[in-house]
């Protein structure tokens, strides 16, 4: 993919409409209002930036849950993208 | 378990509708209120965050007394999980 | 004790109804509105939580004068205690 | 070009009224309200200001995605220009 | 004395009720108001709490000026005693 | 100069009412309103202040581009300077 | 003099009343009403509290620039003083 995020960024490929994964990963209603899937498709490199740093731990291909009312939407050859920080994604599942 | 949380996050099966734990722990209605136990099924591995570094003192199998108003829940095979900040976990019991 | 709180959290067991104690340490009416004495029965082991370290300076046994406005009660075997941050802790008396 | 921008600023020259670049990446309506492109034509060389370190992840000629709401406007000889800090800067395209 | 306080605090015996010192220091009324004089009675031996590293620079037997709106007042032995972070002594004069 | 500022600071002799510079640098309407060139006639020494550390990257003879919000003005043989922190300056021009 | 400041604390004689200074200084009168002049007379010695390292840039005998809505006014035999804290003085003059 032709994007590479700054620091901590992490470039999402949002799975939507789903409220069952194929692992068994259900989302309840409630936590769908909040978190959504998303497959990892670009990461930042870390580094150190305005006195903070940041170590990855997620890689692309990764499919993780994450804080939906984070991130910015992007469009790509007319897929929808969200950049988002690593510390709005709460687990790889 | 395939969920693997990040930095500091802990997956965790709540204990409900126990108001006193095998070990002899009674949790008063007060603490009730804002406390509850649960059993670790998922531990990040802690590293370093946007400039803050944590270090993990749970381990997977551990039953600890969280803060119930801290941490996202989900559903995974029809059972319910609870991801927190392990700063929101008060104590192994 | 069977509880082994986490990081600086310290539990106490809380001395009540005292206004002296044997060593002839007396709280004042209004020390006693916002401060306690108690023993220690339970430390954490410090270390690194979100970017913070901490180190111990409480053992079990101390009795130490706390801010009662602080930390949350937990009931065991009938017996009330307190699961605190050692910041609110004062002194060892 | 003659603008030396101080620790993690970089200068920009924005790219205006595009929706679409040559890469492909298209920027939807929403994201072009708080988001732009242009290219990297002067960047700080980080260091450590007052308590915070920073290290420069962008280099002359990057193309980048960056908050429009961020940073000052400048003109030289005629042309527009922006001064933003690297912080304010998501993505490389 | 049998008081050890933790981290950086320091505890103090005020000398009240005097708007002049042995060394000719006097204390003008604005100043009485919100600043006082105090021996210092027992230290803490600094350390990280918290995040945060402190060193001690005050000695038992010390007299200071501190900021009277800071610290916990306590009884011991009918004496009154305050105990205050190192943070809010101005001065050893 | 007889003026050696503490830290970060800067002193600067602004250049008032000029929209173009030498260079060729020029400052649109809505830039002059909250950025003004001046040029550097003394430089702080950095070093650490109160937790903050600072390297300085501007010398003496330096133009700047800095933001006019910012510092204190003083009079000096009747001409006046700007005392600045080095965060409020953009860039060398 | 008698009087030891604690860490970045800095014990200032102020130059009251003079618009002008020997070397030729001169404040404007909305300089006047923020800033003033003083002469050093003691300083703390920097050092680590409560988390924060500073390091002393001025010394006994050095005229000031500070913030005149900073510190703390004492009288020691008849003269009166200001405890700062460094981080309030813009220069040495």
């Amino acid at each position: 993919m032709q994007i590479k995020p700054l620091y901590d960024r992490i470039v999402l490929s949002p799975e939507k409409n789903k409220s069952q994964t194929e692992s068994g990963l259900m989302l309840p209603e409630a936590v769908q209002e909040k978190s959504q899937i998303a497959k990892v498709v670009a990461v930042g490199e870390g580094g150190t930036f305005d006195g903070k740093e940041s170590k990855i731990q997620v890689k692309i291909g990764d499919r993780v849950l994450y804080n939906r009312f984070a991130g910015t939407e992007i469009k790509l050859d007319g897929e929808e993208f969200i950049i988002i920080r690593q510390t709005d994604i709460l687990a790889i599942i």
